[in-house]
Protein backbone atom coordinates (compact mmCIF):
# COMPACT_ATOMS: atom_id res chain seq x y z
CA UNK A 1 0.00 0.00 0.00
CA UNK A 2 1.62 2.85 -0.86
CA UNK A 3 -0.33 6.44 -0.79
CA UNK A 4 1.04 10.60 -1.08
CA UNK A 5 -0.88 13.67 -1.46
CA UNK A 6 0.60 16.87 -1.87
CA UNK A 7 -0.10 20.44 -1.80
CA UNK A 8 2.95 22.75 -2.85
CA UNK A 9 4.81 24.96 -5.67
CA UNK A 10 6.74 23.81 -8.90
CA UNK A 11 9.99 24.86 -8.13
CA UNK A 12 11.69 24.80 -11.67
CA UNK A 13 9.72 25.59 -15.02
CA UNK A 14 7.88 22.78 -16.72
CA UNK A 15 9.88 20.92 -19.15
CA UNK A 16 8.46 18.16 -20.95
CA UNK A 17 11.10 15.52 -22.26
CA UNK A 18 10.78 12.39 -24.73
CA UNK A 19 11.77 9.27 -24.01
CA UNK A 20 12.45 6.89 -27.38
CA UNK A 21 9.85 7.30 -29.56
CA UNK A 22 6.69 7.42 -27.64
CA UNK A 23 7.31 8.48 -24.24
CA UNK A 24 7.24 11.77 -22.52
CA UNK A 25 8.27 12.64 -19.12
CA UNK A 26 8.20 15.58 -16.36
CA UNK A 27 11.00 15.89 -13.76
CA UNK A 28 10.24 18.95 -11.30
CA UNK A 29 10.00 19.26 -7.70
CA UNK A 30 7.36 20.65 -5.38
CA UNK A 31 7.88 23.01 -2.74
CA UNK A 32 5.68 21.82 0.27
CA UNK A 33 4.50 24.41 3.10
CA UNK A 34 6.10 22.88 6.70
CA UNK A 35 2.96 22.55 8.47
CA UNK A 36 5.22 23.54 11.72
CA UNK A 37 7.80 25.95 10.80
CA UNK A 38 10.21 27.13 13.28
CA UNK A 39 12.45 30.32 13.36
CA UNK A 40 15.61 30.22 10.97
CA UNK A 41 14.70 26.95 9.98
CA UNK A 42 13.53 25.10 6.52
CA UNK A 43 9.96 27.07 5.26
CA UNK A 44 9.29 24.16 2.69
CA UNK A 45 9.88 20.58 2.20
CA UNK A 46 11.60 20.15 -1.53
CA UNK A 47 9.93 16.76 -2.87
CA UNK A 48 11.05 15.66 -6.31
CA UNK A 49 8.32 14.74 -8.95
CA UNK A 50 7.79 12.56 -11.77
CA UNK A 51 5.11 12.75 -14.21
CA UNK A 52 4.64 10.07 -17.26
CA UNK A 53 2.05 10.25 -20.40
CA UNK A 54 -0.93 12.41 -20.19
CA UNK A 55 -0.13 13.97 -16.99
CA UNK A 56 3.11 14.97 -17.94
CA UNK A 57 1.33 16.65 -21.25
CA UNK A 58 -1.53 17.80 -18.78
CA UNK A 59 1.19 19.51 -16.06
CA UNK A 60 2.88 21.37 -19.53
CA UNK A 61 0.18 22.78 -20.54
CA UNK A 62 -1.57 24.10 -17.37
CA UNK A 63 1.58 24.87 -15.23
CA UNK A 64 4.04 27.12 -14.72
CA UNK A 65 7.04 28.03 -12.45
CA UNK A 66 5.62 28.96 -9.29
CA UNK A 67 1.93 27.47 -9.67
CA UNK A 68 0.23 25.82 -6.92
CA UNK A 69 -0.51 22.31 -7.96
CA UNK A 70 -1.99 19.19 -5.54
CA UNK A 71 -1.15 15.62 -6.61
CA UNK A 72 -1.77 11.91 -5.86
CA UNK A 73 0.52 9.31 -6.23
CA UNK A 74 3.29 7.09 -4.93
CA UNK A 75 6.30 7.22 -3.55
CA UNK A 76 9.36 5.38 -4.92
CA UNK A 77 12.75 4.69 -5.02
CA UNK A 78 14.98 4.65 -7.25
CA UNK A 79 19.21 4.12 -8.17
CA UNK A 80 21.03 5.83 -10.72
CA UNK A 81 24.73 5.96 -11.77
CA UNK A 82 25.91 9.31 -12.50
CA UNK A 83 28.30 10.95 -14.65
CA UNK A 84 31.23 10.55 -12.03
CA UNK A 85 29.99 6.53 -12.54
CA UNK A 86 28.41 6.56 -8.51
CA UNK A 87 25.49 4.99 -7.64
CA UNK A 88 22.77 7.72 -6.37
CA UNK A 89 20.02 6.24 -4.06
CA UNK A 90 17.09 8.67 -4.88
CA UNK A 91 13.18 9.05 -3.31
CA UNK A 92 10.39 10.34 -5.30
CA UNK A 93 7.29 11.12 -5.86
CA UNK A 94 4.97 9.30 -8.58
CA UNK A 95 2.28 11.46 -9.56
CA UNK A 96 -0.66 9.68 -10.94
CA UNK A 97 -3.54 12.58 -10.40
CA UNK A 98 -2.90 16.55 -10.71
CA UNK A 99 -5.10 19.30 -9.66
CA UNK A 100 -4.50 22.82 -11.22
CA UNK A 101 -5.23 25.12 -8.08
CA UNK A 102 -4.80 28.37 -9.82
CA UNK A 103 -5.60 29.92 -13.67
CA UNK A 104 -2.55 31.84 -14.90
CA UNK A 105 -1.42 30.07 -17.97
CA UNK A 106 -5.13 28.50 -19.07
CA UNK A 107 -7.98 27.91 -17.56
CA UNK A 108 -8.09 25.28 -14.65
CA UNK A 109 -9.00 21.85 -15.27
CA UNK A 110 -10.48 21.56 -11.81
CA UNK A 111 -11.38 23.51 -8.46
CA UNK B 1 -0.63 19.79 2.65
CA UNK B 2 1.07 16.97 3.15
CA UNK B 3 0.16 13.38 3.47
CA UNK B 4 1.71 9.10 3.18
CA UNK B 5 0.60 6.09 4.07
CA UNK B 6 2.10 3.35 3.41
CA UNK B 7 1.77 -0.93 4.08
CA UNK B 8 5.40 -2.30 4.07
CA UNK B 9 8.10 -4.48 6.03
CA UNK B 10 11.02 -3.02 8.49
CA UNK B 11 14.21 -3.58 6.65
CA UNK B 12 16.15 -3.77 10.08
CA UNK B 13 16.01 -4.14 12.97
CA UNK B 14 14.52 -1.09 15.06
CA UNK B 15 17.08 0.72 17.48
CA UNK B 16 15.62 3.25 19.40
CA UNK B 17 18.28 5.81 19.73
CA UNK B 18 18.40 9.09 22.19
CA UNK B 19 19.41 12.15 21.58
CA UNK B 20 20.21 14.73 24.10
CA UNK B 21 18.12 14.25 27.52
CA UNK B 22 15.04 13.72 26.32
CA UNK B 23 13.87 12.94 22.71
CA UNK B 24 14.26 9.41 21.11
CA UNK B 25 14.34 8.65 17.36
CA UNK B 26 13.92 5.54 15.25
CA UNK B 27 15.61 5.96 11.75
CA UNK B 28 14.76 2.34 9.46
CA UNK B 29 13.50 1.75 5.85
CA UNK B 30 10.34 0.42 5.01
CA UNK B 31 10.30 -2.16 2.10
CA UNK B 32 6.77 -1.29 0.25
CA UNK B 33 5.76 -4.25 -2.59
CA UNK B 34 5.39 -2.11 -6.13
CA UNK B 35 2.05 -2.86 -7.13
CA UNK B 36 2.88 -3.52 -10.71
CA UNK B 37 6.06 -5.35 -10.98
CA UNK B 38 8.65 -6.01 -13.89
CA UNK B 39 10.45 -9.15 -14.52
CA UNK B 40 13.89 -8.96 -13.28
CA UNK B 41 12.92 -5.50 -11.89
CA UNK B 42 12.90 -4.82 -8.44
CA UNK B 43 9.86 -5.81 -6.69
CA UNK B 44 9.47 -3.13 -3.44
CA UNK B 45 10.45 0.41 -3.13
CA UNK B 46 12.86 1.11 -0.37
CA UNK B 47 11.12 3.99 1.85
CA UNK B 48 13.59 5.66 4.35
CA UNK B 49 11.39 6.67 7.56
CA UNK B 50 12.16 8.78 10.95
CA UNK B 51 9.75 8.45 13.73
CA UNK B 52 9.93 10.49 17.38
CA UNK B 53 8.82 10.31 20.68
CA UNK B 54 5.90 7.88 21.56
CA UNK B 55 5.90 6.73 18.03
CA UNK B 56 9.36 5.43 18.10
CA UNK B 57 8.86 3.97 21.75
CA UNK B 58 5.46 2.09 20.49
CA UNK B 59 7.87 1.28 17.18
CA UNK B 60 10.37 -0.54 19.84
CA UNK B 61 8.29 -2.28 22.26
CA UNK B 62 6.35 -4.11 18.92
CA UNK B 63 8.08 -4.09 15.97
CA UNK B 64 11.49 -6.55 14.63
CA UNK B 65 13.00 -6.95 11.62
CA UNK B 66 10.60 -8.12 8.85
CA UNK B 67 7.41 -7.26 10.80
CA UNK B 68 4.81 -5.67 8.28
CA UNK B 69 3.51 -2.44 9.76
CA UNK B 70 0.84 0.47 8.34
CA UNK B 71 2.55 3.73 8.32
CA UNK B 72 0.59 7.14 7.97
CA UNK B 73 2.56 10.92 8.10
CA UNK B 74 4.19 13.05 6.28
CA UNK B 75 7.17 13.40 3.18
CA UNK B 76 10.16 15.40 3.99
CA UNK B 77 13.10 17.01 2.69
CA UNK B 78 16.70 17.39 4.92
CA UNK B 79 20.40 17.84 4.00
CA UNK B 80 23.29 17.00 6.04
CA UNK B 81 26.98 16.96 5.76
CA UNK B 82 28.57 13.57 5.98
CA UNK B 83 31.69 12.62 6.87
CA UNK B 84 33.22 13.37 3.99
CA UNK B 85 31.95 16.21 4.15
CA UNK B 86 29.96 16.04 1.30
CA UNK B 87 26.21 18.18 1.53
CA UNK B 88 23.46 15.12 1.41
CA UNK B 89 19.81 15.85 0.28
CA UNK B 90 17.15 12.85 1.34
CA UNK B 91 13.82 12.68 1.00
CA UNK B 92 12.68 10.42 4.42
CA UNK B 93 9.02 9.79 5.90
CA UNK B 94 8.38 11.18 9.23
CA UNK B 95 5.62 8.40 10.79
CA UNK B 96 3.41 10.22 12.82
CA UNK B 97 0.99 7.08 13.42
CA UNK B 98 1.95 3.37 13.06
CA UNK B 99 -0.42 0.34 12.66
CA UNK B 100 0.81 -2.92 13.92
CA UNK B 101 -0.58 -5.47 11.00
CA UNK B 102 0.94 -8.77 12.40
CA UNK B 103 2.15 -9.76 16.50
CA UNK B 104 5.33 -12.12 16.67
CA UNK B 105 6.64 -9.89 19.50
CA UNK B 106 3.92 -9.00 21.31
CA UNK B 107 0.22 -8.07 20.83
CA UNK B 108 -0.83 -6.21 18.61
CA UNK B 109 -2.60 -2.67 18.90
CA UNK B 110 -4.28 -2.36 16.28
CA UNK B 111 -6.09 -4.93 13.73
CA UNK C 1 -5.21 2.58 8.88
CA UNK C 2 -7.62 5.61 8.30
CA UNK C 3 -6.17 8.86 6.19
CA UNK C 4 -8.06 10.81 4.51
CA UNK C 5 -6.85 14.18 1.90
CA UNK C 6 -10.02 16.36 0.17
CA UNK C 7 -9.65 19.76 -1.27
CA UNK C 8 -12.86 21.30 -2.26
CA UNK C 9 -14.89 24.49 -1.32
CA UNK C 10 -16.81 25.11 2.01
CA UNK C 11 -20.81 24.70 0.91
CA UNK C 12 -22.06 26.36 4.29
CA UNK C 13 -21.36 29.55 6.31
CA UNK C 14 -18.84 28.57 9.13
CA UNK C 15 -20.24 28.37 11.97
CA UNK C 16 -18.76 27.62 15.36
CA UNK C 17 -20.88 25.52 17.99
CA UNK C 18 -20.10 25.30 21.80
CA UNK C 19 -20.48 21.97 23.55
CA UNK C 20 -20.93 22.17 27.16
CA UNK C 21 -18.00 24.43 28.49
CA UNK C 22 -15.02 24.27 26.83
CA UNK C 23 -15.24 22.28 23.46
CA UNK C 24 -16.07 23.98 20.50
CA UNK C 25 -17.12 21.80 16.82
CA UNK C 26 -17.55 22.71 12.94
CA UNK C 27 -19.56 20.74 10.97
CA UNK C 28 -19.56 21.70 7.38
CA UNK C 29 -19.63 20.40 4.08
CA UNK C 30 -17.19 19.53 1.20
CA UNK C 31 -17.87 20.26 -2.72
CA UNK C 32 -14.85 17.99 -4.01
CA UNK C 33 -14.23 18.13 -7.95
CA UNK C 34 -14.77 14.96 -9.76
CA UNK C 35 -11.88 13.98 -11.32
CA UNK C 36 -14.04 12.41 -13.91
CA UNK C 37 -17.31 14.15 -14.56
CA UNK C 38 -20.08 12.56 -16.74
CA UNK C 39 -22.32 15.27 -18.80
CA UNK C 40 -25.32 15.94 -16.46
CA UNK C 41 -23.87 14.12 -13.90
CA UNK C 42 -23.36 15.64 -10.53
CA UNK C 43 -19.67 17.78 -11.10
CA UNK C 44 -18.91 17.65 -7.54
CA UNK C 45 -18.98 15.10 -4.44
CA UNK C 46 -20.73 16.73 -1.61
CA UNK C 47 -18.29 15.38 2.03
CA UNK C 48 -19.55 16.13 5.21
CA UNK C 49 -16.74 17.44 7.51
CA UNK C 50 -16.32 17.62 11.52
CA UNK C 51 -13.27 19.91 13.04
CA UNK C 52 -13.02 20.44 16.79
CA UNK C 53 -10.52 22.37 19.37
CA UNK C 54 -8.05 24.33 17.57
CA UNK C 55 -8.50 23.28 14.05
CA UNK C 56 -12.02 24.71 14.49
CA UNK C 57 -11.22 27.64 15.65
CA UNK C 58 -8.59 27.76 12.94
CA UNK C 59 -11.45 27.66 10.50
CA UNK C 60 -14.07 29.76 11.91
CA UNK C 61 -10.90 32.78 11.69
CA UNK C 62 -9.71 32.53 8.27
CA UNK C 63 -12.45 30.31 6.07
CA UNK C 64 -15.61 31.69 4.61
CA UNK C 65 -18.55 29.48 2.45
CA UNK C 66 -17.16 29.14 -0.81
CA UNK C 67 -13.17 29.26 0.31
CA UNK C 68 -11.08 26.49 -1.24
CA UNK C 69 -9.90 24.39 1.49
CA UNK C 70 -7.50 21.50 1.95
CA UNK C 71 -7.78 18.98 4.84
CA UNK C 72 -6.49 15.93 5.67
CA UNK C 73 -7.64 13.90 8.50
CA UNK C 74 -9.90 10.47 9.07
CA UNK C 75 -13.17 8.83 8.12
CA UNK C 76 -15.37 7.92 10.77
CA UNK C 77 -18.68 6.61 10.52
CA UNK C 78 -21.73 7.52 13.46
CA UNK C 79 -24.53 6.77 14.50
CA UNK C 80 -27.26 9.02 15.98
CA UNK C 81 -31.16 9.52 16.78
CA UNK C 82 -32.99 12.13 14.41
CA UNK C 83 -36.05 13.78 16.04
CA UNK C 84 -38.21 11.54 14.15
CA UNK C 85 -36.36 8.77 16.67
CA UNK C 86 -34.81 7.12 13.65
CA UNK C 87 -31.58 6.25 14.34
CA UNK C 88 -29.27 7.81 11.29
CA UNK C 89 -26.00 5.89 10.30
CA UNK C 90 -23.49 8.82 8.74
CA UNK C 91 -20.22 8.90 7.41
CA UNK C 92 -17.91 11.98 7.96
CA UNK C 93 -14.77 13.27 7.71
CA UNK C 94 -12.65 14.22 10.61
CA UNK C 95 -10.31 17.23 9.64
CA UNK C 96 -6.86 16.75 11.91
CA UNK C 97 -5.09 19.49 9.26
CA UNK C 98 -6.78 22.61 7.36
CA UNK C 99 -4.75 24.18 4.67
CA UNK C 100 -6.35 27.59 3.52
CA UNK C 101 -5.99 27.70 -0.25
CA UNK C 102 -7.26 31.42 -1.40
CA UNK C 103 -7.21 34.34 0.97
CA UNK C 104 -10.51 36.14 1.12
CA UNK C 105 -10.92 36.95 5.04
CA UNK C 106 -7.58 37.28 5.84
CA UNK C 107 -3.88 36.23 5.20
CA UNK C 108 -3.85 32.75 4.58
CA UNK C 109 -1.32 30.68 6.89
CA UNK C 110 0.11 28.02 4.55
CA UNK C 111 0.37 28.50 0.91
CA UNK D 1 -8.37 16.51 -5.00
CA UNK D 2 -9.44 13.02 -3.20
CA UNK D 3 -7.49 10.68 -1.57
CA UNK D 4 -8.26 7.63 1.20
CA UNK D 5 -6.11 4.94 2.59
CA UNK D 6 -7.84 2.38 4.99
CA UNK D 7 -6.94 -0.79 6.58
CA UNK D 8 -9.54 -3.13 7.94
CA UNK D 9 -11.66 -6.40 7.74
CA UNK D 10 -14.50 -7.14 5.34
CA UNK D 11 -17.73 -6.82 6.84
CA UNK D 12 -20.05 -9.14 4.71
CA UNK D 13 -19.45 -12.21 2.52
CA UNK D 14 -18.29 -10.67 -0.54
CA UNK D 15 -20.34 -10.86 -3.74
CA UNK D 16 -19.92 -10.07 -7.00
CA UNK D 17 -23.00 -8.26 -8.94
CA UNK D 18 -23.51 -7.91 -12.57
CA UNK D 19 -24.96 -5.02 -13.55
CA UNK D 20 -26.20 -4.94 -17.22
CA UNK D 21 -23.65 -7.13 -19.70
CA UNK D 22 -20.47 -6.21 -18.73
CA UNK D 23 -20.15 -4.53 -15.48
CA UNK D 24 -19.71 -6.10 -11.85
CA UNK D 25 -19.78 -4.73 -8.60
CA UNK D 26 -18.83 -5.19 -5.10
CA UNK D 27 -20.68 -3.52 -2.27
CA UNK D 28 -19.47 -3.92 1.04
CA UNK D 29 -18.16 -2.63 4.40
CA UNK D 30 -14.80 -2.35 5.83
CA UNK D 31 -13.75 -2.27 9.88
CA UNK D 32 -11.57 -0.39 10.68
CA UNK D 33 -10.24 -0.32 14.31
CA UNK D 34 -10.43 2.93 15.71
CA UNK D 35 -6.75 4.87 16.73
CA UNK D 36 -7.86 6.06 19.78
CA UNK D 37 -10.69 3.90 21.70
CA UNK D 38 -12.88 5.26 24.30
CA UNK D 39 -14.37 2.41 26.84
CA UNK D 40 -17.80 1.65 26.40
CA UNK D 41 -17.23 3.15 22.65
CA UNK D 42 -17.52 1.77 19.68
CA UNK D 43 -14.01 0.09 18.88
CA UNK D 44 -13.58 0.63 14.99
CA UNK D 45 -15.60 2.78 11.89
CA UNK D 46 -17.90 0.90 9.55
CA UNK D 47 -17.10 2.55 5.96
CA UNK D 48 -19.24 1.54 3.17
CA UNK D 49 -16.79 0.72 0.08
CA UNK D 50 -17.60 -0.04 -3.95
CA UNK D 51 -15.34 -1.47 -5.87
CA UNK D 52 -15.90 -2.22 -9.90
CA UNK D 53 -14.57 -3.59 -12.60
CA UNK D 54 -10.83 -5.94 -12.29
CA UNK D 55 -10.31 -4.80 -8.67
CA UNK D 56 -13.84 -6.40 -7.62
CA UNK D 57 -12.93 -9.37 -9.51
CA UNK D 58 -9.82 -9.81 -7.48
CA UNK D 59 -11.59 -8.94 -4.18
CA UNK D 60 -14.06 -11.88 -5.37
CA UNK D 61 -10.85 -13.97 -5.82
CA UNK D 62 -8.85 -13.45 -2.53
CA UNK D 63 -11.16 -12.05 -0.49
CA UNK D 64 -13.53 -13.39 2.47
CA UNK D 65 -15.81 -12.09 5.35
CA UNK D 66 -13.14 -11.09 8.12
CA UNK D 67 -9.95 -10.82 6.12
CA UNK D 68 -7.98 -8.07 6.29
CA UNK D 69 -7.48 -5.90 3.41
CA UNK D 70 -5.69 -2.22 2.35
CA UNK D 71 -7.70 0.20 0.07
CA UNK D 72 -6.70 2.49 -1.96
CA UNK D 73 -8.96 5.20 -3.52
CA UNK D 74 -11.44 8.04 -3.24
CA UNK D 75 -14.57 9.04 -1.45
CA UNK D 76 -17.75 9.62 -3.03
CA UNK D 77 -20.84 11.00 -2.42
CA UNK D 78 -24.68 9.35 -4.07
CA UNK D 79 -28.54 10.14 -3.54
CA UNK D 80 -30.39 7.30 -4.49
CA UNK D 81 -34.06 6.54 -4.31
CA UNK D 82 -35.37 3.73 -1.66
CA UNK D 83 -38.22 1.10 -1.67
CA UNK D 84 -40.13 3.69 0.90
CA UNK D 85 -39.39 6.22 -2.03
CA UNK D 86 -37.49 8.44 0.46
CA UNK D 87 -34.01 9.76 -1.12
CA UNK D 88 -31.25 9.00 1.16
CA UNK D 89 -28.01 10.34 0.84
CA UNK D 90 -24.85 8.40 1.64
CA UNK D 91 -20.70 8.59 1.65
CA UNK D 92 -18.86 5.23 0.53
CA UNK D 93 -15.13 4.99 -0.22
CA UNK D 94 -14.42 3.43 -4.52
CA UNK D 95 -11.41 1.44 -4.53
CA UNK D 96 -9.28 1.79 -6.81
CA UNK D 97 -6.20 -0.19 -5.64
CA UNK D 98 -6.81 -3.52 -3.11
CA UNK D 99 -3.60 -5.11 -0.66
CA UNK D 100 -4.67 -8.78 0.36
CA UNK D 101 -2.44 -8.77 3.65
CA UNK D 102 -3.25 -12.06 4.36
CA UNK D 103 -3.78 -15.51 2.63
CA UNK D 104 -6.98 -17.88 4.38
CA UNK D 105 -8.35 -18.18 0.39
CA UNK D 106 -5.36 -18.21 -1.60
CA UNK D 107 -1.89 -16.50 -1.67
CA UNK D 108 -1.66 -13.15 -1.20
CA UNK D 109 -0.88 -10.90 -4.27
CA UNK D 110 0.99 -8.54 -2.21
CA UNK D 111 2.79 -8.39 1.14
Amino acid sequence: MNQIGLVGRLVREVELKKIGEDRVVINNTLAVAKRSKKENGPQADFIPIVAWGNVAKLMQLYCEKGHMIGVTGRIQSRSYINKEEETIFTVEMVVEEVYFLQNKKAEPITG
